[in-house]
């Protein structure tokens, strides 16, 4: 089910406003958070931005490795999103001996195309991307600009460049964070006609 | 039903990734767009981060007043958002006599609380914000990053700081663009639980 997408079709996979799981890694280092503020930035090449708060691990990995990969997860892990975006991989990486949130909490992985960072499995989409490097923007809010090198999807409900959930079981929808842990999932579809 | 939000509650009304409508004004000209590319940036003060095409007349109104608003529109503008999004505000300021979408389109709008942008009838919310300058992100990346100043919601769908879409019909569920002109609406909502 997992297919390439072509790069100028990445935008996509978030122009519908998917909260995102962000992975990261560097060396023998790697960790994973959730991220509700991300969205396209350009079509083709395909950019994305994405707001990395400076408190978190994943952030660290990102500085030092120039790479992250953002993932579309699936009705199927509200649990899984809440919980790593809930709880600290810095904490996991300092324990004796040190650990991760994929060893910890079990969470199913593969490795990416083009970047090292690791990707979730069962997710509806995973975008691998190289940083574009903007200090002074990361330094003031905490934003990161990157370009899509590589993008796969879930072919059940995303193909021809769009997402098709019309007849998609919930387990199969995106998650769209409202706030304390409640996501809202894509419904019912409405075409708009351009009026004359 | 239109009521404020506290501002340090107006990133939630973008958190689940709606499109929006872009309203700008200088002087005597204004104009509207529809945009999938926006996102919250920051809590407290809230701040949000859109893209705006180098080629619209909406983007040189704000360069001109440093000012715009983005509305969340409803279930029931679909047309709305593809229309305004799918014409030129530039022929319509350049016509004898000169125009606009909102008289051209007979689009309904009331006056904003802190800026001079018009705001659009019948939207589910809307953030009036002040441009945090960052000219070379505009000119490299069409990016705006922008201060909310007010913000307010129809208080039917938001409340206590969160959207209720439970019980909404469609015409009071935000809009998602899957892709030319077809939108997905808020559907089912659910609880991710942390998992020890």
């Amino acid at each position: 089910m997992r297919q390439d997408v072509p790069l100028a079709q990445a935008s996509r996979l978030l122009n519908h406003g998917p909260t995102v799981l962000v992975s990261a890694a560097h060396g023998p280092q790697r960790n994973l958070m959730a991220a509700a503020w991300a969205m396209p930035l350009d079509f083709d090449p395909p950019k994305v931005a994405v707001v990395i708060d400076r408190a978190t691990f994943t952030r660290q990995l990102i500085a030092a490795s120039g790479e992250l990969a953002l993932m579309v997860p699936s009705g199927a892990q509200a649990d899984l999103t809440v919980t790593v975006g809930n709880t600290s991989g810095q904490a996991l990486a300092e324990a004796d001996p040190p650990t991760d949130k994929f060893a910890a909490q079990g969470i199913g992985h593969f490795a990416a195309q083009r970047i090292a960072a690791p990707l979730v499995e069962g997710c509806l989409a995973w975008l691998e991307c190289r940083v574009i490097a903007w200090p002074e923007l990361s330094a003031a809010h905490d934003l990161y600009l990157a370009e899509v090198v590589a993008a796969q999807a879930d072919a059940r409900v995303f193909h021809g460049g769009r997402w098709h959930f019309d007849d998609a079981p919930p387990q199969l929808r995106s998650l769209h964070h409202l706030g304390g842990g409640q996501f809202v999932l894509p419904g019912a579809s409405v075409q708009g006609e351009r009026r004359a």
